[in-house]
């Protein structure tokens, strides 16, 4: 999927929202059984509810790798069932390594899996990223300044030359890409930062997690927007765990479609 | 395994070695299967060749991700194949994400895989490597310096404070863990820091990788290695693919012999 589908997705649409499938055996409804089988039919049933309000899935690639081979059939099962020309589809796997390495990870999740982006970690730098970018209409989502309060440890230690360290990560990551072909992971709770950071990648999407759980609030990302949106915003279990009766997926359905009313308000402001 | 355990298993084989595991189907003999088969069958022989010489076997992840379920399966029989208590079992998987996810990696590698470390990428911080410190008698290996030309990027920048990024990643998160339950990744190929790596983690184990295919040199590592050898030296390239004829594991034997006697002088030495 290359930029102008995706923001074709998003003008149909009238949302941004990318639901996050960090589905957890343990957190299924009492109803499915908690294992791989019950996990795939919570996917789908999640997908089926919400489809219509987001325009992305993103697979937490850890929950399906801590069911083991069973975990993986579900991971692909569940690719295979989202519309791809409906919804950008995101493994969400945070690899990074040397070329050789990236350059499996890279058939792993664009080829075989045939996911349309993955998130990847900027720790090795270049040749961590270049491997994927190789591949046409895939994106690399490379880690910019993230949600969490670890970010404090190495994303946010101040350089000799004034920057911190997530900006000349970000402004040297974009120099082995294009924002046709990379975007940014940037947390929702990190508002303080929003200029710096689009300073430094003025016109790249984003990808917004921390909105919901983790504390952010959707209205406060519009600094972060751009001429044609430039933000996927992603909720997992601000939105799959709405609900823990037979009710979950209409439960989700309903959390997705207020958020992407929400949307909806701040493409047209 | 404890460090005492660790120790213990360098002191008996005199050897500090680490067989890299990074088999890609294409490159395999041309009498075995160029599937997740052939990889198993590969893997065991260059295991019995070489466990003898080496303490130590790293199975890097994306090779076996790269061939879907059959290789997350061929994954888990190698792991059971290597003898727990002759070998210390390395996942190279670079994980890091946020506490909840890295969790889920913590169990799939851990407790489901049963591998005795995993490598982790620090840039996020704490919450990326706590959960895997929760595991009685299990290792994070945490990337510092790495061997590859990216490590410029982010790795190599100078900070404020006077230090490198590496080197502030790897004092914050040192304070986190132990060096009984902690160690570093530190490329061979950086040999003009190996004074300031030591400086800020005198006592931890160190994983090399970059001997052999990289270019680093066996013999420069000395400055390298504590009282208990604090060592850990990877080869993959280096000693799988040495013969690609039926003669592929001896061959491997015999390299990784070599290897051995080298390692058993520096540590005499």
């Amino acid at each position: 999927m290359n930029r102008k589908q995706l923001v074709n997705l998003i003008d149909e649409k009238q949302s941004f929202l990318c639901v996050g499938l960090d589905t957890d055996p343990v957190k299924l409804p009492e109803h499915l059984s908690k294992d791989a089988m019950g996990l795939l039919k919570f996917n789908k049933a999640i997908i089926d509810a919400t489809l219509p309000y987001a325009v992305s899935f993103k697979l937490n690639i850890a929950f399906y790798e801590a069911l083991g081979v069973e975990g993986w059939q579900a991971l692909q099962e569940t690719i295979d069932y989202i519309p791809r020309d409906k919804a950008f589809i995101i493994a969400d796997a945070k690899r990074g390594d040397i070329g050789n390495t990236a350059a499996q990870y890279a058939k792993a999740f664009f080829k075989d899996l045939n996911c349309h982006a993955i998130t990847i970690n900027p720790y090795m730098g270049k040749d961590s990223v270049t491997p994927f970018l190789e591949y046409e209409n895939k994106w690399s989502i490379v880690l910019g300044l993230t949600s969490n309060p670890g970010a404090i440890d190495v994303e946010l230690q101040e350089l000799k030359n004034g920057r911190m360290v997530f900006e000349e990560t970000m402004d040297r990551m974009s120099q082995y890409g294009t924002d046709q072909n990379m975007m940014f992971v940037v947390g929702a709770t990190k508002a303080e930062y929003f200029e710096r950071l689009r300073s430094v990648s003025p016109n790249h999407f984003y990808l917004v997690p921390g909105v919901g759980a983790q504390g952010g609030k959707l209205e406060d990302l519009k600094p972060l927007m751009t001429h044609d949106c430039g933000l996927l915003v992603n909720s997992s279990r601000g939105i799959i765990y709405v609900s823990s009766d037979t009710d979950f997926a209409s439960a989700a359905g309903e959390k997705a479609r207020d958020l992407q009313q929400q949307m909806a308000t701040m493409l047209n402001n």
